[in-house]
């Protein structure tokens, strides 16, 4: 099989062998319904309960703190919507750098009477204090900020946002989906804050596609979106996809273990990838913000970015022109408008995502590869001029 | 390992080996998020369409009418609070015997302004005509009606509900979660009769948890249950778990190849079943209806149906004491409540829901292990009295 190299991990990760390893018995011999009374159905719960504990462990929760969903779409949808669905409507605040499964519910949420604010961002894609300042004074009762952007990976200070959105009696959640196995993330920590929920997704982290979790402060009382059995304390009913659960607690026990080690190589990685960029005039989206060790967001003056990760597909490298979700959408990236991008340049925007399965002599060979797209791309521009 | 016997087919399926090999590639090297614009996303793209193309031609529908989710649960209530989100309000109709993430979901919206018929059955578990008539009358907007049930196996006829249902201008929904594999199911005919979405589920016929669909009248407008990147056309937004749906694909090409053989040879394993209970007295419930060939709910009066399946569970055979996900709720079942059974009788109810695995063997040696148990249990009481 042609195998390009992959630097798209923002997306999505391989799934870690011990992970499908541990997934195997769940797809075949252990497949009993985790609410069936029987052998099959303990089985099944008994394979739930230790993934449980895995997750939880992982961001330093209580195990009864995780709901698992069936991604973190869902997951974020329930807590906006679900925590919606507890209060009188009113304002509604979220940053305009969230991903769409967090400002699309949101916005829904107008219709049935909530206002929404959107907290804005500085040019390096960091919440601006004095909008974020305006915003509380008008005591949101929900807010939403997420730990790390997935475009950019600029990072945010969360548990300092939440400390102010506390004496608002706002309801705060934090979307840690790009953070988790590449930063140490701490729930007890962020609930000490003022942070009442974070969400966090299995296939981002080398587990597999189909489980997710919203770590939640019990307090914070939601209304299901999946209604129906009553699973998961009845704030998320539907049979649980057990192997998918099995592989996300492993995965979650993996990224615990790995994560020094593993953000020390991609930050190595990073810095590579982001000479090199610079060296070809490339433009660094949120370069002097605290960023995750893995991510470089660019565009080089003049040349397209759709084009561009065409090309570079071709050659045999797979990386992003934005978020993978709204790659089908032509539109210039909501994020870079958010920082105030020129839509010139945004329209070049690429990004690159390490993962823990990049080496060096990989990165070198991207970049003479970038390299020499870029100048067969400014030579065919020259020519059309 | 200790492989008890399972009789518990309606709370969930082995996946076959088929099913399972067919994902793992989609487990490991094809890992790809589908929205992803180069190789990895493409050929994790192009699977997502052949399953597509499998699921619908499973039930005689377009491509473009399958909309997939993360479970039945999800589908049914996507269904539910989808189409009330289009709507203003009004009457909703939904039998007084669904699975609870039918009746829940409904339950919700009465929070939101709508009023909640539910439409009663007789005592084989059958729509009641003359409660139909009456509240189509009362013109509800949207109406669901499941094919099967789970506990009783009795069908329902779906296309003459349909069709009445259609003069109110209401959309018609149908579970179809434990009819699909076992009957031949038709959208394009059901569609025709006036239904206008239909749910099925990959684990209830061989396929893996975590997969689903809404097959959809495009006429049929929702709102999403699930916002954010905008897969599913818009109806269900999340990285689609692409191994899942492979899985669900495949589980509908075999489910419809093997229907025919597979339904008469559990036909004849039920009346084996039957014919044996009946022996031990017990009551069959929905006995004279048209029911599931794989399904038989019975209770032996005086015999504590919890009781019954601890005993046989212990004795290697897998059994249901109602739906399983509602097994840890010790009220009697829904269902048997709203056949008018006794709650004497009804806390006696045990499920068999045989499967392609099951033999005669198997099944006469089940028959003597309730005949020993039921013996047992009753001279205990005798004892006891």
């Amino acid at each position: 099989m042609f195998a390009p190299v992959y630097l798209d991990h923002n997306a999505s990760t391989p799934a870690d062998p011990a992970v499908v390893e541990a997934m195997l018995p769940y797809l075949s011999a252990h497949f009993g319904n985790a609410s069936s009374r029987h052998e099959y159905g303990r089985a099944a719960r008994r394979a739930i309960d230790e993934a449980r504990n895995q997750v939880a462990a992982a961001v330093g929760a209580h195990a009864s703190e995780v709901v698992f969903t069936s991604g973190g779409s869902e997951a974020n949808n329930l807590l906006i919507k679900g925590a919606a669905g507890r209060l009188k409507p009113g304002l509604l605040a979220v940053s305009a750098i969230e991903h769409p499964c967090v400002i699309k519910p949101a916005e829904q949420l107008c219709k049935y009477g909530w206002t929404l604010a959107r907290l804005t961002v500085d040019a390096d894609g960091r919440i601006d204090a004095e909008n974020f300042e305006a915003v509380m004074t008008a005591r949101p009762k929900i807010v939403s900020v997420m730990l790390a952007n997935n475009e950019t990976g600029v990072l945010q200070d969360v548990e300092s946002l939440a400390e102010r959105s506390r004496s608002t009696g706002a309801w705060f959640h934090t979307d840690a989906v790009q953070a988790i196995g590449k930063l140490p993330v701490d729930f007890r920590r962020l609930n000490a804050a003022g942070v009442h929920a974070l969400t966090l997704s299995a296939h981002k982290i080398g587990g597999p596609k189909g489980a997710a979790a919203l770590v939640l402060d019990k307090r914070l009382d939601l209304e299901p979106l999946i209604a129906g059995g009553g699973q998961e304390r009845g704030l998320r009913s539907g049979t649980e996809n057990v192997a998918a659960i099995v592989g996300f607690g492993v995965a979650c026990e993996l990224a615990v273990q790995r994560r020094d080690a593993l953000a020390q190589h991609l930050l190595q990685l990073r810095q590579q990838v982001e000479c090199g960029l610079l060296g070809l005039g490339a433009v660094l989206f949120g370069q002097v913000a605290e960023r995750l060790p893995n991510t470089v967001y660019f565009a080089i003056p003049e040349i397209d970015g759709e084009t561009l990760v065409g090309h570079l597909d071709r050659a045999g490298y797979a990386v992003a022109s934005g978020a993978a979700c709204s790659s089908a959408n032509p539109e210039p990236s909501h994020v870079l408008r958010a920082m105030g991008v020129a839509p010139d340049l945004a329209r070049g925007a690429v990004r690159i995502s390490l993962g823990r399965g990049n080496s060096e002599a990989q990165v070198a060979a991207f970049l003479a590869s970038v390299q020499a797209t870029v100048t067969r791309l400014q030579r065919l521009t020259a020519m059309a001029v």
